[in-house]
């Protein structure tokens, strides 16, 4: 079990959270190495379907942590730098490949590598009182961190992800709603069910279409629509072929709810 | 003439609808084919300018049909399925190199295959009661089908795109509105009208310059933006060649509307 | 200094304009070549930190004029206009790839080329009046031009993007705004206030990081998602050995505001 972050699993649901929330749940370079290990470890075990990444205290996650990793960078070498970028890079390669639904469960601050990693989970619940930022020019970076100029856009057009990019600014839940960054705002009270609930819908399968819905979802933006026409007819043709496929027909048949056992 | 689904011509538009309303209008293997047919013929025919796909007793179309399709898909071997989803993706293919405009007109129920022909389609007009869902999950199969994981992100994004894949819930005709899915929407006393005077607004042309509108559009998602501005530079220069660009030019002159020719 | 458009520079911040306001400024081959140049000049030259375009007597900018620039292409040989397609879209890559941070502060009409031109900014006010239109079928021609068929999906998205470059119809400045393609909608007394305070909060820097900001911003759309991620790693890396960087990690520890000084 990890050590650098809270990880719970219960039916085919891992729950994780950053667990500093005195100070809002900031990454170390250890929480940013564990995650990367824990997501690259997914595809070899069946036992999770879905992620949750939750908050705690109130919050989700204040980004790279100022004295614990911006402290230390500012004295590193240029080895050391890309060893670092693409540590927290990989982390996102390692959500986006980790072949399970990520739902982020954000309330509160949800800022820097955080708001990165809400990003790269493919469904986004907050509340009213979440404030989500890319921080990165605020500390002399680029807004070019972890793939963010090419996920944000990809969400909420090029337009609005230039301006957070850029400036810096939070974008409040309410834009974040109406722009398609979040798919639900609920009470915060609710968040903790609401993502639990969608989780356990996804759970209920058909899981191995997900893992493709995932896949193909990720790969085909630098597909022409012609090659991206012809991988998904591929990928369509291997789900027909699980027992899922069929247990679904029988269930129309037997005018039933089908139930899915993920092959 | 098809057999397998409806086509009226009238003024340069072809107004195609499934014909089986009492079912909602679900594909067959016989109308896949047969769609995907008249809409690989289109580049050689200049009598058809536009395309309206419209809706029929109310509705749209309810996807690939449950026993005429989904039943002998679950005993097909895999090169039998492979040959199935390439024909279903040879349709969209098939729209996109058409050559000219196509606008769906989307009453009621607009799932699965209907979905992806709607998405698949240039514009698109919906009625309130519209509801648009992408159900592959529902029968055991993944969100990628025909195309839909590189089409929807690229409408109305990819947060929301990946909650309508996995979940294969409904969008109403009012999210689709704000997300972008639609272009108008209208009563359904109004549909038909509206779809035809769109319609009929794109055929007065300059139709030479539709067909590269409409090929530029789909080409230039995967190309970088300095390949894309090269590419118009081509495509723009063609145009110039027209006459219809020296009609637009006299009549300009001449402070009248131009009437286009469509070379 | 320029002598086809207006360029005011202070405090970094190159205000242009164009100069017809009598004719709501449109383009001719003289300015298109000239702002193409002047452009190209940014990446050797520190003092423009940021640049507006701005709008002159009520209006941006009426795109190529009828008179000076489509008449004389109705008389033109292919190579001739082949030259000229390319001299347009030169411009918005030289913009693209200039280094600082484009606001267009469009007031008025903004049509045709200036619609361009504001879709090849990096960030968007309008006012009310704004209008915007793609009118390039107005004259005979495709709506893809200048790269308006990459961009303006990026920014709306493809079904209303679409419905633009088909129609050519006006955008209104609250569509716009909803639809992602302004970042605000000031009142026209505003409007130069408003485009100097973003352009002096881009010129505070960090400069270096805004123009790997832009450079990613504007690359990824054509690489796979893994690709973007290591691509960044190396942008981030670099910020990283900036002084801004550790300027703003010193001011973090003194709980000051960090002067950034672009390198």
């Amino acid at each position: 079990m990890p050590t650098h972050f809270r990880c719970e699993i219960e039916d085919g649901i891992a729950t994780l959270r950053l667990d500093r929330p005195d100070r809002k749940n900031p990454l170390t370079f250890d929480s940013y190495a564990e995650l990367r290990d824990w997501f690259r470890q997914r595809p070899y075990d069946d036992s999770v379907k879905a992620v949750v990444f939750g908050s705690n205290g109130g919050n989700f996650c204040s980004g790279g942590d100022v004295h614990d990793i911006i402290g230390p960078l500012t004295k590193m070498s240029m080895k050391e730098l890309l060893a670092f970028t693409r540590m927290t890079g990989d982390l996102v390669k390692a959500m986006i490949n980790c072949g399970v639904p990520v739902i982020a469960a954000a309330d509160g601050v949800c800022v820097g590598a955080g708001a990165i990693i809400a990003m790269a989970s493919d469904l986004r619940i907050a509340t009213p009182a979440t404030k989500t930022a890319f921080l990165f020019t605020r500390v002399g970076l680029a807004g070019c961190d972890m793939g963010a100029c090419a996920m944000l856009p990809r969400i909420i057009g090029q337009g609005r992800a230039a301006e957070l990019l850029y400036t810096g600014r939070s974008m409040s839940a309410d834009e974040g709603e109406r722009w398609g960054f979040w798919n639900r705002v609920v009470a915060p009270e609710d968040l903790e069910t609401a993502a639990q609930e969608m989780a356990a819908r996804l759970v209920a399968g058909p899981t191995f279409g997900h893992m493709m819905t995932k896949t193909m979802l990720n790969q085909e933006w630098s597909m022409s629509l012609d090659m991206a026409i012809e991988a998904e007819a591929h990928a369509q043709a291997l789900c027909m072929q699980t027992e899922d496929f069929t247990r679904a027909y029988n269930a129309f048949v037997a005018k039933e709810k089908p139930v899915f056992e993920g092959n």
